[in-house]
């Protein structure tokens, strides 16, 4: 029996690797490889101390709970005190209006599961995260594409689809938007637009998922936390559904993230969930929480946003330095990521198979696209690799870029002299 | 705005609440309950010296990918070890054969996408794991229940279903069996049984998805370790996908399960897993992996069986003492769980209620069955409860059903007096 083709649903064909997980898988197998790929946080700065203390008291063995099958919810403890946690962010919730996930990419799939059927719209930003894309795509949403402003989502364009896709008889699901720091564009929507996008949701009717992993990671000489209110901040009639997580600022391995959503809707998020995973894993859970409870975020989180700060500017150094006039980006203003325009004739999809053999890897724009454009953008994290690193990794890109375009140009002077 | 209905798919219209989490959020409101529910491992046999120290050098930051993204396949040595895991079992397999999963719930949702289109048909026991039901149900799969004998499922029952079911031009999508201490009912499907089950599936091209939580946990006077080797263990085709767990034989909270399954289909189910949670927990994997590593499972095993042995004793005993010729059940042969049949004109739905009072719950039969019977049977989890829990929950249950049988005789003698 060799074909399994036939043993598989039609939501299993169409399935796409992550294109950011496929550079991880990448990485394992080419030596000394410099990755701007993931949006990985800095394990250097993790609290491993604090981890380790709190490990050893969870797991002394007098509250058994903390390896029994725990509650979908979440840990309690810890569901008490999310509404705490969005209340610094400026948004109002009871624990009936909160649910744990297992990290923000669960998130995204329960959304998708709850909220679309086969064939409907998904209004996405154009462009956005490969990982709710995939989210969505397996849940076959038909996703489309809205143009993005320096001040985020484009809202002429936004109305204008959304009216054409209910023109044509499809029932649009929600929009999904990364109003801080977006992935990949770093952009962060502009307080005004926040408050137009909140009206607007409202007189259309549209439901609103926005998600929000990099709020907390602001960067003080470009944004003020005030301008990183979330748009759920805003929220009267309960129209958006708020994701965020533990992973940028305690450490992704612990798979704790939440949803902020109105009560009915959190109640059937819980029921997706039961089928999905039972509940989060109570040891990350209540690590995650007792390091909340110590103070260790507050207390870390201006070291956190000072140390992603530098590595932008060593980048952003970098980029100059090496790639000068052919390089250019819009600021991050926050998060981990810069979205960098190379001249407008390279694909970086085809530019990537270059980057492997000099040792580095980006994510090419194209993935992040739903409307299948090539692109001559890619992402490149900042995050993750030290400061040498990043000049090292810039150093080979432009290698592998000039290579690049002095191929293509004498191949232009071929086609040219034929 | 209040009605959120309007924003649901049809597929969360369609999720119903887990049974057995429900009596979870319950025994939370009910002062001194005894829950016979939810198939709870003893934490009271759990490794927790081995875990806090595993915990303590695992977080020492020597190796900072243990709070990182980890690969979505699992954590390397921990997939590589697997197949020497499943060995034992008598089931070869490569490392490209298996993913690691977070939690066995999670690999039932994973099967559930990536096989099953709305409509699709899935085979199951009747009655079957209520687990499963929920994760099969979530993707609007058509359940469809196969008769079991004392040694398993009805084969020729299985024909006339599966003849059915393609005869209406149904797709059948997998058969969902679980021969080991089958959930609820503690069958055990014969030797001779498992072979015809794999010669059948070759013969009709049928897909199995086999589950096994509990194979490692049979009873010495009852079964032995050769009449537990999974069906994957004869399966010479690649036919079979084999999900186990180390829930019961580690801890729960952990979120550790796996799949074993031909190369193709892991790597499918991996891109799936992608798009639900990116990856297990790194923490939880490499306690597990050490766990596995010390030899600590294989030491731990003969007190596990011989302890779950001692506590379904205690319960088969208080339910003869308590209940005598008002119950009966087949004999559990390993696992968790006794499948209590009462008097017929008890509805355990209804009972539920009563028992509640009593302070003590289980599972109603219902749970399990997908052709909506109502049952006079309940399954009762000897597991996790004490033996002195498990005498006064009995007592309490024989209490709740005294009360029903004389509630039920004296309104019928009402009746047949009018």
């Amino acid at each position: 029996m060799t074909d399994y083709d036939r043993f598989l649903s039609r939501g299993a064909n169409a399935m796409q690797e992550s294109p950011i997980r496929k550079m991880g898988a990448l990485s394992l197998r080419v030596p000394d490889l410099i990755s701007f790929a993931p949006g990985f946080p800095a394990s250097d700065m993790f609290a491993w101390e604090e981890f380790r203390d709190i490990a050893q008291r969870v797991l002394d063995g007098a509250d058994a709970s903390v390896l029994q099958y725990g509650p979908t919810r979440g840990y309690g403890p810890l569901v008490d005190a999310l509404p705490q946690i969005l209340a610094e962010r400026g948004i109002r919730a009871t624990p009936d209006e909160v649910i744990v996930t297992t990290g923000s990419q669960q998130a995204l799939d329960l959304c998708a599961r709850v909220f679309v059927d086969p064939g409907d719209t998904v209004l996405v930003e154009l462009p956005t995260y490969s990982g709710a894309l995939t989210a969505f795509r397996n849940v076959q949403a038909r996703m489309v594409g809205v143009e993005q402003t320096a001040d985020g989502i484009d809202l002429d364009d936004l109305d204008r689809t959304l009216v054409r896709e209910r023109g044509a008889g499809r029932r649009v699901a929600f929009l999904y938007v990364v109003p801080n720091f977006q992935n990949p564009t770093g952009v962060l929507i502009a307080r005004d637009t926040r408050a137009a996008l909140l009206e607007w949701a409202a007189r259309r009717d549209v439901l609103i998922v926005e998600d929000d992993p990099y709020g907390a990671l602001h960067f003080d000489d470009a944004a003020s936390a005030a301008e990183t209110v979330p748009i759920k901040g805003g929220d009267r009639d309960g129209r958006v559904v708020y994701l965020s997580t533990f992973s940028k600022t305690v450490a992704p391995g612990f798979r704790v993230a939440w949803i902020a959503a109105p009560a009915p809707i959190a109640a059937k998020l819980e029921v997706a969930k039961q089928a999905a995973d039972l509940c989060t894993g109570g040891l990350d859970q209540r690590i995650v929480y007792e390091v909340w409870k110590r103070g260790v975020i507050a207390a870390r989180l201006p070291a956190l946003r000072e140390f992603y700060q530098r590595k932008r500017l060593v980048m952003e150094q970098a980029l100059r330095r090496e790639l000068g006039d052919l390089v250019s980006w819009p600021a991050p203003k926050g998060g981990f990521f810069l979205w960098a325009a190379l001249p407008e004739s390279i694909d970086t999809d085809a530019l990537l198979t270059r980057a492997v053999a000099h040792a580095v890897v980006y994510v090419a724009g194209s993935a992040f696209y739903v409307d299948g454009r090539r692109s001559h953008r890619l992402r490149l994290s900042f995050s993750a690799a030290s400061p040498e690193r990043i000049d090292l990794g810039i150093q080979r890109l432009a290698g592998a870029l000039r290579e690049e375009l002095s191929a293509t140009t004498s191949s232009a002077e071929v086609s040219a002299a034929r």
